[in-house]
């Protein structure tokens, strides 16, 4: 954190948001705890479905003309800076990307000084860091909206409300109330599957946690959310009762190295796979969501089942964004 | 080749395009093969040339006002990035840049996703890959049309689009019907002239392709050409009769690296380099082509001869990506 | 410089601007040498300010639709090239960024003939280039205007403009005529301070010179600014007096490398550094200016003082480079 940013004004910059739609204006997201009530969530959902119509009917919208975005992506991340590219120019806006190798920091720049910067010439800074922590630092400098586009293992906020969006889009509903959330893979190191849990715990939910031994969902979430008043189950694989009680499954990436032993890496891999006859034991009714890029954790023959939402899911994340950048810049 | 593909679906992307526009709309370009006779190239001249007249009339035009392009590059090509970034520019629409290090591809995505989720964001894909065959299995991933700007050895139709729009264009003709062409340098790798040859044969031309021993143009070209009715010769060197015989000189580059032994490269130097002794022998009326970059195939001194075009071959360029953007796009 | 460009060519290209706007249309900006009198200057001034106040009233202006920049870097500089992308995007125009990783160079090109490349698809070139003169072999070749946005050691035009333009617009003045103006740091490398030497000359101005022994201003550039009747003092380190009559204070680097011995370089430190105790000597009035990126120049306890304008340069930045490519694309 900013040794410069005094302790209220992270604060400021943490507050919840509400759903008025005018006081989101000029202020940055930073962390999935802005958003502490089903309320202040209902606005962006609201605001994506606008932006998603205006899409699929004219490509785009022109309220952001003359307005100029900094991409400032301290390491690559392709979806996500292609996605914000996309929804600022889909609402007649400019993009400026500023990637680590051209950027200031190699002569010795703060972070600080290269976001007030980019604040002079830009309208609003999308920053992604390795540095946990780095968004709150940059959000202190500057005068301008900052969206968190993750930093290192801390937040990804705009990943979870575009989670969130598919969710309550895929099942035609205004919030995730009823639904049974089935998270499966690698809970631990996840930091999706971490903010998506608390945004859903706002809701009435119950939320299956699905791990290999050693990667469950950290304490920390499972306790939060549980205070949050939600039922949690939490096992080690699978199963067909499991499965046919899911409503959405949010499949994540457990990486090999993860494993003590390669031979627990093998054992793993059939459990924590979604293939045909998993498919078969889900509800018609079913979403099957993944934060991609996936390698092998779902079989490509998923991908012309109508529940497989995973692209859609980049599609409700475009509109999110530009739902976002919408909020934070008109402040309507 | 994609392996998830069918057949039939390759054979559907790349079947004829013909001269009805609408029927452009929604589809890939992917080889030169797709384009199969005089007619169907008749229309993508007749619209890049509508577009080079509104460029140079205000710049542009606003017919793809909220679209939006990715610029996906696998390997760098600044000339063709740039190309179709300013075309689609000049239409009013906007660009996402996607170079292969900021890509998914190091997380182990497949092609294939990664075009899947840029279709999420923009209406169009233009992919330059290594490998040969890469353009067809996006192509059959995407449901935006994907243009191939380059894969590995195999393709660049709109390379060769620009190239046969230069000749029209140049010679004020609206078909090569009637010329020479004459193709200097390495013509066995490069692919360049390899789909020039292909879609001259389509017309009424006779080709000369003048190669270094060991750099012939490959059999299937030279067969394939000389099958559809086309007169052909070739030759070791230039000489003051093909010179004299020449309506159309396409230039392109001899590596050193691709010779036998350094002196077979020193003795050919001098034969395959275009100076003013060479273009004291052309025709008044005679074009100068090479796809650039150049090293030092054609003297500078050429490059203030009115029928140096090899500069005008890359607005024209300009012209022929805007005239397939808006074709693929919207069909009209 | 360019063997092919006539001398004659060359002087063409220098020749100064004058304040008739319709004669920039089309020109380069490749060094601060064409602006040689108060009048020429006065004209991109005003523009910059009627640019500053658009920004500042709806984001920009609809000026540059349709029109297409190159922005060309053969070496890493976020500031500049956000700054120029930006003010293209702010004026309705698009960008094709082109990097010197992608660039043509690694296949052999010649600077001119990648530069007349991008001229054939763009509307203007921004040229970022490492080696000294590449800015003025680029304009030679170019059919479009080229700005120089720094050229090895050699010049940064729009540098000395913006810095001009933060003085006269912090000073709520038409001209610094009859300021004290203050540069501080490494004189003898700074190109940044020699280039806006030379434009303060044009001015009734007093100039101060402060720096370390072994990295005084140049002689070239002290004899030319008294030549012109400015009166100029030089000293080691900054004084009391010094700044009590100091109007703007311009700081630049010290790199500890350019010390003899670590020594030399520990003892300059404190004096050539911006503290709460420098600011408390500087009048109420005072503009305290830095090109950025800062290690420890300038204090950070610096920047919530009024008279810190560092990152208003950055914004006059904008406006001026918005005000240049205006002028050279449309004279007016």
């Amino acid at each position: 954190m900013a040794a410069s940013a005094p302790v209220d004004a992270d604060a400021a910059i943490l507050a919840p948001f509400t759903s008025d739609a005018a006081s989101w204006k000029g202020r940055h997201v930073v962390s999935v705890q802005q958003f502490d009530s089903a309320e202040s969530l209902a606005l962006p959902i609201a605001i994506a479905r606008e932006c998603g119509e205006a899409v699929e009917a004219t490509g785009g919208t022109e309220l952001l003309k003359g307005k100029v975005l900094a991409n400032v992506f301290y390491e690559p991340s392709t979806r996500t800076s292609c996605s914000f590219a996309a929804a600022m120019v889909r609402m007649g806006g400019g993009v400026v990307p500023v990637t680590g190798s051209t950027s200031s920091v190699a002569k010795g720049e703060t972070l600080s000084d290269t976001i007030r910067t980019m604040a002079c010439y830009c309208d609003a800074v999308v920053l992604r860091h390795p540095a946990t922590g780095a968004a709150l630092e940059a959000a202190a400098a500057s005068p301008v909206p900052v969206l968190n586009a993750g930093d290192g293992t801390g937040e990804h906020p705009t990943q979870a409300l575009l989670d969130l969006f598919t969710i309550v889009s895929e099942r035609k509903a205004d919030s995730p109330d009823g639904l049974t959330v089935t998270m499966l893979g690698d809970l631990k190191h996840g930091r999706t599957v971490h903010s998506l849990a608390r945004l859903l715990s706002l809701f009435k939910v119950r939320l299956n946690f699905v791990a290999p031994p050693g990667l469950e969902m950290p304490a920390y979430v499972t306790d939060a959310v549980t205070a949050a008043g939600v039922e949690v189950a939490q096992s080690a694989g699978l199963c067909d009762e499991l499965l046919a009680a899911t409503d959405v499954l949010y499949v994540t990436r457990v990486q090999k190295e993860r494993f003590a032993t390669p031979e627990a890496a093998a054992a793993a891999k059939g459990s924590y796979t979604v293939d045909s006859a998993v498919m078969d034991k889900l509800r018609p009714s079913a979403v099957v969501m993944h934060p991609l890029p996936r390698v092998d954790e779902i079989a490509k023959e998923v991908d012309s089942d109508p529940r497989a939402a995973y692209f859609r899911q980049m599609r409700y994340g475009l509109f999110m964004r530009m739902a976002l950048l919408r909020l934070l810049l008109l402040g309507a």
